[in-house]
């Protein structure tokens, strides 16, 4: 990889050679892909990839660390939509308002972007098996890039996990492990399967190259902004993985001359599950705490990457914000209301956070800003229910309709 | 419209200008859109096309049926990924095979293209109000790009519907009406609603307009495969608009010389309401049937679109397959274990059909085939999980995996 330089423990400093199946450091940090910006700046420019017909992540390849030889992945991951949403902007009281809906991937979710590039790289180390553990996400982006790609999986998740990614687990043919305890505890348990039979290991945060893939959602948001740089780009966080990688995409494009400043993260977490916010708040460092939320996604209490994530909001001088379980509900039918996007609890949690924000008078009238939708609300119909409530249901008979109007105050116009 | 001619009766014959809110001919007959393909013809060409940067269906409006000045829908509809598909190809004996994954759209479904297109036709017309009876595509198709949009919705669906439909209707904000009874007292409930209140028309079939948007589909595939035309295209069949919307599509670009001759149609049904697919092998009528089968979008015992879509077959000297639930169910499971694509019962009753008709020795070896799969797994997550079983459930503990692996017969390399 002549992009590429080493990957580079961030916690002792010391570099690695960037080999397929990179994980941690012996020191237990875990590792930064470090890249050749001078070589890069000399292979890509605005217009080379303005006139390149590919709309995936593999879009931006030379600031991918793969190797230039390496095959796309099968499925069309990333290049999801980019929607201006004025209406929305004008409601919550913003100057220009963005949704970038990566529910819209081929598994529905951001986690896409990181399984196809574990895919690419476990099929660059020759590994036939890859195996995650994950809160659904990443299980289901993994279990369905590598169905494509012919490559077989072992997918951890905790029981909590909504029916919808387990079923999408089990159709793209995984064999798939329900553990009964925590993600904590259902990623001990993979740590320990990988350690045993070897597998290619798509673990958040150990496997360096996953934030890499990640970080393509930031690319994107520049492009499809014309390189013009909003004020703040709101995500949800749980393991700290996107919001480094998204961090890590940003610092890319600030390195090549492709954008003049950086914007400031907005870190949204959920109220019952915020270690990474709450350090942030405190100004020291995270500790474990509950998993306790709807937004299963980033129910995270031991977040794995959080050295990273905890160094991309301070180094942006970001936002963190947490939310109730009733605030990300009632996100969710705002943007499904006033944009026609429908995401999972953690994935709109960053508009509930942005929400939340605007109310408190802390963004406004004068900012800019980019909302991430992380995942599909398919994911997880039964919160989606509970969020919405129930249709009028009667028969096939007008008189019933017109009851149930008057009943329900509803005047047709 | 330049581009468009007039609406005509497929049954008398009887021309209509083309208004916004067009729906049937007086004598009962549905309308097809008249194009004039010479006006086309010196407004498109395959380079002109190749060079647009619009990836979504409206990248074919010289071949739609909206004024010039009509702008584009807000969610990205259609340009859905076109998946060359060669393990399942050999694992069913064709000589090539691709997967139109039209489950990649805003609300995971090809109605979308549809709905997109009633959304332009009710903005020409200047409606606030949009209505639909659905099996639930449709509907959550039509309330999330009404929602985008800014315009209201009442939606009537079967109390069959699934719940992932459900929850994206109530998600957009739409007024849903679950009528208990089916498909057909759904449809007749909607049409005297949309009477009393003069709603804008979204039903299958009463707006000639939405087949235009279905079509395409086809002109998606067609321009992904370098305008190389199979030798069928397969499709799910139900109310018979999709199918219709595929053919119009197909016979545009023959009209207009972009490709030179027109694939067979493979016109997919269930075994439990397959109306459409009878009238074909008996070579005559249809006439109504039962709506037995767990593929709710396509359990339609009284098709809207019948005559289209019984032309459409014909005239491609096309193949009729009807499908079980339990081969639905094993289609499902086998685009997920070799592709990574996870459609819903009737999105998959396509490739069930093409699986049926290989192992018939009908096509085989020599032949090329396109499937659609019309809308994504996750809408229907009950069935998914009946069509692949249960994870294996265990605690935190080694010891227990390695029991459960035993148990399972699992043999890790």
């Amino acid at each position: 990889m002549k992009n590429v330089k080493y990957g580079k423990c961030v916690k002792c400093g010391k570099t690695h050679d960037a080999v397929p199946d990179l994980t941690t450091c012996a020191c237990g940090g875990i590792l930064d892909i470090v890249y050749d910006y001078g070589y890069i700046r000399s292979q890509l420019t605005k217009e080379k990839l303005a006139a390149r017909q590919e709309r995936s992540m593999w879009r931006y390849r030379e600031l991918l660390p793969v190797e230039e030889t390496t095959a796309p992945t099968p499925l069309r991951v990333g290049w999801s939509p980019l929607y201006e949403e004025p209406r929305l902007a004008e409601e919550l009281g913003l100057k220009r308002l963005w949704v970038k809906d990566d529910g819209q991937n081929p598994t529905a979710s951001l986690k896409d972007r990181a399984s196809a590039m574990a895919v690419a790289k476990a099929r660059e180390a020759g590994a036939k098996v890859i195996a995650c553990s994950s809160t659904g996400n990443a299980a289901s982006s993994l279990a369905g890039n590598a169905a494509a790609a012919g490559l077989e999986t072992y997918i951890f998740v905790p029981s909590r996990a909504p029916r919808g990614k387990v079923a999408q687990l089990m159709t793209f043919g995984a064999t798939v492990i329900s553990v009964q305890g925590s993600y904590e505890e259902t990623f001990e348990l993979s740590r320990q399967a990988i350690d045993r039979w070897g597998w290619y290991n798509r673990n958040a945060a150990i496997n360096p190259y996953l934030s890499e893939g990640k970080k393509t959602v930031a690319l994107e948001i520049m492009e499809q902004l014309d390189w013009q740089v909003p004020d703040y780009i709101a995500i949800s966080v749980g393991d700290g993985c996107t919001i480094a990688g998204l961090w890590k995409g940003l610092k890319d494009l600030h390195a090549i001359g492709f954008i003049d400043r950086l914007p400031k993260l907005i870190s949204a977490q959920a109220e019952g599950c915020c270690p990474l916010n709450r350090a942030i708040s405190q100004g020291g460092d995270w500790y474990p705490m509950e998993e306790n939320t709807l937004a299963d996604s980033i129910a995270v209490g031991v977040p794995r990457n959080a050295d990273k994530a905890l160094m991309a909001i301070r180094e942006s001088g970001g936002l963190v914000v947490n939310v109730s379980d009733g605030e990300i509900m009632a996100a969710q039918k705002l943007l499904g209301r006033t944009c026609g996007v429908f995401g999972e609890p953690a994935g709109v949690t960053g508009t509930a956070g942005v929400k939340k924000l605007c109310e408190a008078g802390r963004i406004g009238g004068d900012d800019t800003v980019v909302s991430v939708v992380t995942g599909n609300g398919l994911k997880d119909v039964a919160n989606a229910i509970q969020a919405c409530g129930e249709p009028i249901s009667i028969p096939s008979d007008m008189e019933r309709l017109l009851a149930a109007f008057a009943e329900n105050r509803i005047s047709v116009g």
